[in-house]
């Protein structure tokens, strides 16, 4: 091992690309322990190799689980829930289920029976949790240790929001600046309904993407992935992406909720949350390598294939960059797979022949935009939005 | 209900297109009984409620499972293997498993560890029994009667063929016409090899597309399709990519397997399979409706959502329209969702307004070598390849 790779964490505030790639690594340990908790019985059907069980309400995929396929298979997707699922009683009818549509200009309550008959869109998406990557971030901010597998890419069918929204007359003037969901969870009493709802707000724009889906992956939606239907805001975090969706409005301000209001929020190191920072809302430009991964050991030198994703909001990733020397120099990866539209990942290969000796593996994205994935992560204090080329790197041994 | 619905099965013969939709409907409840079949341990983990058991070795997707996600999820998807799967324990170790590459200037014994170093490719394909559709014969061919179930569209990820065999110095000479894969099934004793090794050969120029693949949907290939490693070779029917590959061999004549020699020919009705007769290589061009479906029940007037799938082969389809007068009347469907490539199926749909009344839905593809998918199958004994909009379409009620 070269004394690059054998840095200690109390290093790692240094900031260089291989230090920091190191110290990703560090958090390997802490996943181990993870694992051994049983799943929880509203996702009991996830297939227990391929993920890490931090807590019942918070699931991630192994990073070593991740194919070369697009698709992540529904049992291998990450969970994260902000309340507990609803009974699993409200799958048994689900066209039965009701969704308020307000701040139109004919407001209706509308059974998902009467959704499906309005429009059908698919979409591939990825969905990912804004805390992805936290696991990174020295400070150790409070949540979820997530590396990579807080996030998965997935196919949607449902109806467009814009067409529900067309057929109730369209929304109700020009103040209603902000799309408004709110998840359908049983609230637990004795505590403000604002403290505990989970209730998000993104820019009216948005809607022009947003599905209510009842599918994904090609089967009704599950309990734990927001079943009976979910509102889907594709290219935005996760938490935007509200389950068991029971209402959708048009709103002029942001839900009052604490979860819009003070979670989610970009706040500085040591500082607190407050509604005058910027919310988690589009994705960036982020990519990492999911083959060779932490576990795969000591691998032969000769010939490799190098792999990963690569994703950025709402806009197609256009490149992709893959160094093994920590970032000093870099190769252009090939795109691998179809493309499933701007929303989705793409899979990235790289072929190389690798003599014996220590690597840091890592990927860098750039987007149609312009933008490109940085080498440091955006300090903040709850861990949100890390994209850093460098946190996301691989430590590889080869023999 | 009309009485144009109401014909008997002894009708069917007179080939009308609304007779012989209505006897694909007379199928059903044989699916009904079959259903009740406990699911071989080897997939016992597919998902009971949206499939038919036919026997241990034949296992159709329920037409209402069919979602509008484009992907099928590995639980869901058919199954249909020609002997035992091997056992188990032959993933144990994937990464161990050889495959022999014969008649490349320099044959090989590869392990699955050694492809996985050669090349990566991702390719979404239309996997489908040539089966597919036997149900609506009416001349009762023997065989599993598959309505529309035995097929699915799933992503694989494996090494190009091509790259392989390049790595070996190519194809060794131009008298070297098929692609042969051999399937690595444990072999009955006490019969002659070839009257039941699983070995099919397919013309040299589908080694362009064809993949060794190790991943399905996301996942490490399971034993019931084909793992630890397929041969995939997208457009052609599921007999031709070869579970558990052993083999794979550039031959000048086809294989001797009774399997390529007799079976899966498109022999005459009431004539004899045999080698001079066309094989069921090429997929043609399909679609079908798979909402509503026939178990739908009785349907309420109103806006309606008809949707299905389309594919061809090695073609792209460009065109679906759908009926709902049995074909007296067409009207262009829409694609929906993302285009996984030339080898995937499209998902479709129409939105009408249906009053109460009873309708025979039929959809017709068109690819864009302008193949049209026909009103009638192609008569033939075993009931392979059979592409018929008329046999294809749904009875529904509405009220």
């Amino acid at each position: 091992m070269t004394s690059r790779l054998s840095l200690h964490r109390r290093h790692l505030l240094a900031g260089s690309a291989s230090a920091l790639a190191a110290a990703g690594l560090g958090t390997w340990s802490s996943h181990a322990a993870a694992q051994a908790k049983p799943l929880p019985s509203y996702a009991a059907w996830k297939d227990a190799n391929s993920v890490i069980v931090h807590s019942s309400s918070t699931i991630e995929t192994r990073r070593s689980a991740f194919g070369t396929s697009v698709i992540t298979p529904a049992d291998q997707l990450y969970v994260r829930n902000n309340l507990p699922a609803p009974p699993a009683s409200v799958l048994d009818n689900r066209d039965a289920w009701q969704v308020s549509i307000e701040g139109v200009r004919n407001p209706r309550t509308l059974t998902l029976g009467e959704l499906k008959t309005m429009g059908l869109e698919t979409v591939a998406t990825v969905l990912q949790c804004s805390g992805n990557g936290r696991g990174f971030f020295p400070h150790k901010p409070s949540g979820t240790p997530w590396t990579v597998g807080a996030a998965g890419c997935v196919v949607w069918s449902g109806v467009p929001v814009r067409s529900v929204v067309e057929a109730l007359g369209g929304v109700a003037g020009d103040t209603l600046v902000y799309m408004t969901g709110t998840g359908g969870e049983v609230l637990p009493e004795g505590v403000p309904v604002d403290s505990v709802l989970v209730e998000r707000s993104v820019p009216l724009k948005a809607m022009g993407d947003a599905l209510l889906a009842w599918e994904m992956n090609g089967a009704p939606l599950s309990l734990a992935h927001g079943g009976p239907v979910r509102l889907v805001v594709p290219g935005y975090n996760g938490v935007n992406n509200i389950k068991y969706v029971k209402r959708l409005a048009f709103t002029p301000t942001e839900s009052t909720a604490k979860i819009m209001q003070h979670g989610y929020r970009m706040s500085p190191l040591g500082g607190k949350a407050d509604p005058t920072q910027a919310s988690v809302l589009e994705m960036n430009v982020k990519s990492w390598i999911n083959s060779p991964h932490p576990e795969s050991g000591t691998l032969k030198a000769g010939q490799m294939q190098i792999h990963g994703v690569a994703f950025s909001g709402t806009t197609p990733v256009t490149k992709v960059e893959v160094s093994v020397d920590g970032g000093k120099t870099w190769h252009a990866a090939h795109f691998v797979g179809p493309d499933l539209g701007r929303f989705a990942w793409r899979q990235f290969a790289l072929h190389v022949k690798i003599p014996a000796g220590n690597y840091v593996m890592v990927s860098r994205a750039t987007d149609a935009a312009g933008n490109v994935q940085p080498e440091h992560r955006l300090e903040n204090q709850s861990g949100y939005s890390n994209n850093s080329w460098a946190d996301h790197g691989v430590k590889v041994t080869v023999a």
